[in-house]
């Protein structure tokens, strides 16, 4: 079971570091190296995402999230083929970003944690990565990046108080799900080593071992 | 707050009936009678529709319901912006459908239950019906309207057993939110005044009141 997540606000350099690792991966492994996302996993998620990041969709924050938990319970099934076929299965995003995302950024998750975790559970059925990889960077150097990379989706375009408070949901759930976290202010080779070093650790566990 | 839902497996008579409900309701009252149905009773509800319905989408049975959840989520808004301009709703299935089709249909209600119930109470943040008539038919008589009326979407194409499910579901429903069953097989014409009764008897609640 090596499932392995990336997360991170947008512009956290996240789409980078996950295409190196995988490189890197494919010299180091005689084990399939597949790489993967949410939302768009999937056929169906494909669908779903594009629903999601149209800035023409007038879509409300319950049915949102719940379109996002689709996409995962479809993304699970796929994954969990995958690593039966003894794949090292790398996903950008998962489960924590709808937290991050709906639940923190939405500022729902006072009244709404339980059912949060509640429709989260039932949408990945108990496929929780073996680590999770946080490139945090600062709001205003992600947002930066993202607006030089031009066109953004719906999500991209809310404002800095969003991803604020997004960010802060990342720094909770980094503690309740230990993730690891990197510094993404860091040059892209100071980032990648850090993340190879990483998974040099985890190696026994995750690399070796199914 | 008027929002009455019509419920019943596949060929019980639902669009038949809501149709000649509302033409009805239009000469009786000066309110607005809108019908509307689920899933697909907005413009991002028309997309989810589609993926649910295709024969070809490869869906998996926790996407599914999570899917038919986000639906239910957008149109929870758009009611009640029309009960909100005093509109009679008339909806043609609603969260019932939910339960009755993908928790009882897929077997799933001995271990997801409570996340089913969860799931449906965030999406329609507490919007119930005022009123349920449920159109009770046997699956033979449901599948054979259906059968007749050609091509089959791809929930319709499930067999017996999985509607003899559908249909113990909407028992054990009827009992619990207490629909109204009204007899399927009957003719056209009875069905609709027994339907007509039904809305007289709750007239002083549903139609007069607001």
């Amino acid at each position: 079971m090596t499932l392995i997540c990336f997360e991170g606000i947008d512009g956290c350099g996240k789409d980078t570091q996950i295409e190196l690792t995988a490189d890197w991966l494919r010299t180091v492994t005689n084990r399939p190296v597949v790489v993967t996302r949410q939302p768009g996993g999937t056929e169906i998620g494909q669908t779903l995402r594009r629903l999601l990041l149209d800035p023409a969709s007038q879509i409300n924050i319950f049915a949102e999230f719940l379109i996002f938990a689709a996409d995962q319970a479809q993304h699970t099934d796929w994954i969990k083929e995958q690593l039966s076929n003894g794949a090292i299965v790398l996903t950008n995003r998962y489960a924590y970003s709808s937290l991050a995302y709906q639940m923190y950024g939405r500022g729902l998750e006072t009244n709404f944690k339980d059912h949060f975790y509640s429709i989260i559970k039932f949408a990945q059925q108990g496929l929780w990565p073996a680590q999770t990889i946080w490139l945090d960077v600062p709001v205003e150097t992600g947002l930066a990046r993202v607006h030089q990379n031009g066109n953004l989706d719906r999500l991209e375009q809310k404002g800095a108080e969003f991803f604020e408070r997004v960010r802060a949901g990342y720094i909770e759930l980094a503690e309740i799900f230990e993730f690891k976290r990197i510094d993404g202010t860091q040059s892209i080779d100071t980032v990648q080593s850090q993340i190879r070093g990483l998974f040099l650790e985890l190696n026994n566990k995750l690399l070796i071992t199914n």
